[in-house]
């Protein structure tokens, strides 16, 4: 039985979607041909940094196409994976090349395309504005929605039960 | 009589506004030349998308001249009625074309250019959000407010309601 | 002594800043060298229309210097006084050009820059989120935020007072 | 001991963060090569522009590099630190140019990158949603987040403490 307190001990790479779950709901649309404009809430940003850091395996699995949000993930050491149609491909993909059994990783989703794929690992997450399906199925429903700090939350939960949460090196970027 | 359970039984239309439902109240102006910024909800989004794929017809009617919304709805499989001064006369072209009567369409507006277009159909429905006088003639008024999923939550009601929402089709975009 | 519920009853002429009223409190910086980018809430804007539309005078005072801003409300039909460091002057002008006395005049601001001026109207106001010292010589407080609906707010207000609010011809921009 | 309302008093330097203090938590990302887009809070940007004028000295240390944000606050008169990556560093930089003890400065931070610079003041301080790190070791939290008023709320009060708040010169810009 899934235990969540228990489960995040054994975490060791974090999944996460982009819209609705690193971004807000809300997407400001251009002009034709742009790719619409997205959030990025700067306290999830340290502690995406601060997990990488410290040894953490990470992958962005996303519906959408953005360069900007490609660029900075790949930069930051996550694996990205662009217009995943069917997210639980991509999650195997990521899986295997990791070497990664389904307790060794944690995924945050919000809504329907990230069913299939939440089922595949031991610690499935979402926000508080989640859809219900998923927060159905979720061990862990953050107090905080997309965009607003759901994966600061959830990075930081994982990262102090393991004791790896602010140490010495934590204090810069 | 209406009544709203009953009702959504029957619908095979959607009809919404742009500003204040399925985009928030808050647009972002740029230069002048350049039509203003407007949002996208993500979960409205696979809302919308999932119910043309579903069969149903869908319309947009607005009072704004947006590019990037006509061509992103009309790509959906949506009509889309722009700079629509008055609203009744674009719902009943919408109606003819489609061979929609009254109990077919459940329209969702938020203010006054509303208000009429509202009164031709069986289903009229609001955000939380709306003026006084569009919630005093809707027959729901969605605890979401306009660009805040108030779109899905109509969406999901009526899917729901005809036992169409989250079949096997529903896990990808 | 002020009355607000008899003194709106007179009024003429509508007079409000931008930043923090008409706009919310917050600008999106971009380059030196552009304007920031603000927001025009789609309620207020139908109410500031309409209002025009019945015969209401109209002034815009504000701070800031914004084409987009300025294009637009000059359009609507409201004087504009942008770069406004001393706001009663302009308003002084406003009222002369337009023959108005303080009785004629409601005035809607939200921080010190509009305390002289509020103070020389009849009817000064301001939305929820204004400083101290501006709810403090305000005749009404809206409880909506600038930006968020306080526009839509007291126009509706006096016009309903007046009897104007939603003639035949509210229906169509 | 530490005591806010007395240690304000000998408040003659301000120090803030960026993102999540003057700007709100969330930023806008824009394609590869663009710095991304922060909002300004135009209440607290009259408290800043105010306290200049009053003679407080201000210092912005920040781990982000944005143009636009530097030559804002450098054409106000502040200490402009982007790029800071070890802020205790660019701090002492700050008060020794300026001769400035710990007793006369006031820092507003919001995260784990703030930490150590804040431990070097004797007013340190933060906004409603600071990171649980920062709000540990804090004189005083804003009831106001990062971005909507927090910056205002510190400098009102320190201003009004020393009786330098809304005097003669207050109501222009």
């Amino acid at each position: 039985m899934k235990n969540f307190k228990l489960d995040i001990l054994k975490v060791r790479a974090f999944v996460f979607d982009i819209d609705g779950v690193i971004s807000g709901n809300e997407l400001i649309l251009r002009e034709e041909g742009y790719e619409p404009l997205r959030t990025l809430n700067t306290k999830d940003g340290y502690a995406l940094h601060y997990a990488i850091k410290q040894g953490f395996l990470m992958a962005i699995i996303t519906g959408c196409k953005s360069d900007s949000i490609e660029k900075h993930f790949k930069k930051l050491g996550a694996s990205v994976y662009m217009q995943s149609d069917i997210k639980k491909v991509f999650l195997e993909d990521f899986m295997k090349k990791n070497n990664l059994s389904a307790e060794d990783v944690l995924y945050m989703g919000d809504d329907i395309p990230d069913y299939e794929a939440m089922q595949m690992v031991r610690v499935p997450t979402c926000p508080k504005d989640a859809s219900v399906e998923i927060k159905e199925i979720s061990s862990y429903i953050s107090p905080f929605n997309g965009g607003k700090g759901c994966v600061r939350d959830i990075i930081e939960q994982v990262m102090r039960a393991q004791n790896k949460w602010m140490r010495d090196d934590a204090f810069s970027w």
